[in-house]
């Protein structure tokens, strides 16, 4: 993989609630990469527990972050990470000004109806937790009912069992394919 | 999943340079499923930093744990993650007896190479991540080069890419198959 690398950044968002596996599977591949990422909680502290109680020390908060040095937007799922999520101005705000100026949003599990509630989903090819499917339907989205979709600049993603291949196609995204399937050989990923 | 619960406590251990995802992906399915878990850090205090630079606050520290109330030690790998927990002795000693009164041990990626050192794969058939394999047949373990394998009170499972399939033989074990099945159907898990 070292013919490779990019030096765009991307934002992984971490609330209490948060599905840990979702959110840690994208930063440990990226990692893995060389693609810079910066764990983000959305607390006025960096400590953020998820939805199976497992405390996380983020890199920064929210109200610290530049994006605009930022490349793309990362949001895990889980209850309540994903309504928590949903209620941070500053997240919403920078979702929206990433949308309308074709910067990347990668959103998984019940964390696509966010994008669905901002209005940002209509005419989309996108998927989700089977939960939230009505949800993104009903805002416009045309849901795939696949693992992961990728869809002018979103990348969506089912659930906790599918964020590997969600991790991996933000991996694509910035790689290329060839490197996406050397890493999941090398983690001895089989799908 | 309702019918089913176990009272039987399963430790996680966590060390500097743990593969985060190996780790938490037990943790999680474990939560899920109701089975009691414990995260293990083996430092001084509660924090642990992953290999993939992801600060995680245990629940406990290794020289608090009441080992005999436990009934699984769980294993994560990762690099220098594995070398730390073999040089943990209150954790090998409590290997060493739970291997010889017939207790669980859970161990994924580099980490069967601890049981390996220890002696108590010799005749087990195992599987560990390629880098290992070498390690673990030297000790005398049988290699099946499977995602995981479940022999005697060993259950042994290959990288990251398979900590889903590692955590689900472990919810196997406790629950059943069926309780197993309906949780891999849940996280959207297809393999």
């Amino acid at each position: 993989m070292d013919n490779y690398s990019t030096s765009r950044k991307v934002a992984v968002f971490l609330a209490d609630g948060c599905e840990e596996i979702e959110a840690l599977t994208v930063v440990d591949l990226l990692t893995r990469s060389g693609i810079p990422r910066t764990m983000v909680s959305i607390n006025p502290t960096r400590e953020v527990t998820s939805s199976h109680g497992v405390t996380i020390t983020a890199d920064t908060t929210v109200d610290q972050l530049p994006f605009d040095e930022y490349d793309m937007l990362v949001l895990p799922g889980g209850i309540p990470g994903t309504p928590n999520l949903e209620a941070c101005s500053p997240l919403c705000d920078a979702l929206k000004r990433f949308a309308a100026s074709g910067k990347q949003i990668a959103a998984i599990c019940a964390a696509p109806s966010i994008l669905a509630h901002l209005g940002l989903l209509k005419d989309v090819k996108a998927t989700c937790n089977p939960s939230f499917e009505d949800d993104l339907e009903q805002h416009g989205a045309r849901l795939t009912w696949q693992p992961v979709t990728v869809y002018r600049n979103f990348i969506t993603s089912q659930a906790m069992g599918t964020a590997i291949p969600f991790g991996l196609a933000i991996v694509t995204h910035y790689l290329g394919d060839r490197t996406a399937t050397e890493l999941r050989d090398k983690i001895k990923y089989r799908q």
